[in-house]
């Protein structure tokens, strides 16, 4: 019988989603479950194994699944499925998730950080696709990001490529949660943006209610975004400079700011990256928005079980 | 008959120097002429010419000989063979090199610029044998830069990756000949070395003389090797957040500064990059030295017409 379905699962800090999608990662079922809702790691896990056991034993899908992906949102060990730790979810720490997995259901399991698994979403099935050297930028409560080089995912000597978010914007800067200072992501994380609005609007502001406002003409929100452009497309120029990339696929809550953003990333890019690596690179936003995770999760499971 | 020779021609703005290697990339011969010697671009592609002939007919290496590599001082359309320009050798704009060659020459030749072919002269037999992961820079007049990810060269979608020296070290900053702004070229390039030597010696220094003074303990030379060691450290830092690398490989003149420098770059990127990344790379000074140049260019000739 050939197996051609792929568990995927996005394990993230809000939302525990859970898919089964077939080999053209066409979502067929999804389930999701609030994070904070477990009270610890073994619930969450237990909560995770059940709801996979169910499509296991379900007359649709039961035994045409061939593997389980899963990305999570945090470092991994991606040889030995080892998650190292979660910034945003307390008590994982050394987690054998792929090993305690594998025990529980029976399946080939690999696992990935989100950042990383997104880049592969948006490059199989995204707005990366068909191009060969590619950063892919998650804009959230920190700035993550995935590479894919010569048409395949880097990983870096230890699976810790793609960092995009601690490149240094200055030589001296405020210090950063990673250990360093000056990383682009002390500027332009959503807490710095949203404390700057506070400041300037008097008032607590949300990320949305900001674009909505950049949107609508404000020129204060949209010197905000402008402000993170610039910032980001100075990192942006010089991992085009370091790369010639195909393309920047921008993806997470900040990228709905929309144009003004874009626009100043571009510009930015254009005015500071050398003239080929600036010419042939594309801005784009990320087409797979919540569905990133399940998707590029399915296809880690199929790599793993070389099915696609 | 079994042709194991390659020609390896390192074509720099100072000194031509045409090779006859072995598969070993032994240099079993090796003639320099100098560059400014020939008036214009013919001159100096007759006499390499000239000088390649001379070695087809040699009993020693005639019929021996498959390929030819060239390794240039600017930027190359590699797949094509074209050099786009020389920045430091007037009257070079889009020339045909590879197919020039080809025609006069009857062997294939393969052509690209000095940095990657540095790299791969250092992956295959100097300071980055057997890493997977590595950064070659090149510091001289400009930062030049090679990738070797995966264990190949990275060329990126127009063979215009690898400018490490346009990287970014601060958000505003001086102009940069590339175009952009606040580049980390600008800051350590060779003449603002000297400059800033020129300006607290109240005279004119070299390079090497500065070198000397500082690894004889004279802290105005150390402060500033050491200061050009924060700068680079920082963008370093970057990279190695971005590509999580095995090693960082240093060569041309200014890495004869010796351990001043490569510790306080040691120092920034241990201080500055995230813990995994900065724990795995090692910093580590090229090997082949001034024989880099037609090393890498054989192993270009070699990997071109598959032999090696």
């Amino acid at each position: 019988m050939n197996k051609k379905y792929c568990i995927g699962i996005d394990l993230g800090g809000t939302n525990l989603k859970i898919a089964v999608l077939n080999h053209n990662c066409g979502i067929l079922s999804k389930e999701i479950l609030p994070t904070q809702s477990f009270p610890h790691k073994e619930a969450l896990i237990e909560a995770l194994v059940s709801s996979v056991r169910n499509k296991l034993i379900s007359q649709e899908f039961g035994n045409k699944i061939s593997g389980i992906g899963v990305g999570v949102p945090g470092p991994v060990d991606y040889i030995k499925g080892v998650v190292h730790y979660f910034p945003n979810i307390p008590g994982w720490k050394e987690v054998p998730l792929k090993k305690i997995l594998e025990k529980k259901l029976g399946l080939p399991v690999a696992i990935d950080n989100d950042a990383n698994v997104m880049s592969l979403a948006e490059y199989y099935h995204g707005a990366a696709r068909g191009l060969r050297h590619v950063l892919c930028v998650t804009l959230g409560t920190g700035v993550g990001g995935g590479l894919i080089l010569n048409g395949t995912l880097y990983r870096g000597a230890e699976n810790a490529a793609g960092e995009i978010g601690h490149l240094p914007l200055n030589l001296e800067g405020p210090s950063c949660n990673c250990g360093g200072k000056a990383c682009v992501e002390v500027y332009v994380g959503n807490h710095r943006i949203l404390a700057r609005a506070r400041r300037i609007y008097k008032k607590d502001i949300t990320l949305e209610e900001l674009s909505v406002r950049a949107n609508k003409g404000d020129r204060r929100a949209r010197d905000i975004w402008r402000n993170a452009g610039i910032q980001l497309g100075t990192v942006f120029a010089g991992a085009v400079n370091l790369l010639n990339l195909d393309a920047i696929v921008i993806g997470g809550g900040m990228a709905n700011a929309g144009e003004v953003l874009f626009k100043s990333i571009r510009q930015t890019i254009t005015s500071r990256a050398m003239q080929v690596q600036a010419k042939r690179v594309r801005i784009c936003k990320a087409k797979l928005g919540s569905n990133a995770g399940i998707i590029g999760a399915a296809i880690l499971a199929a790599e793993a079980t070389q099915r696609f």
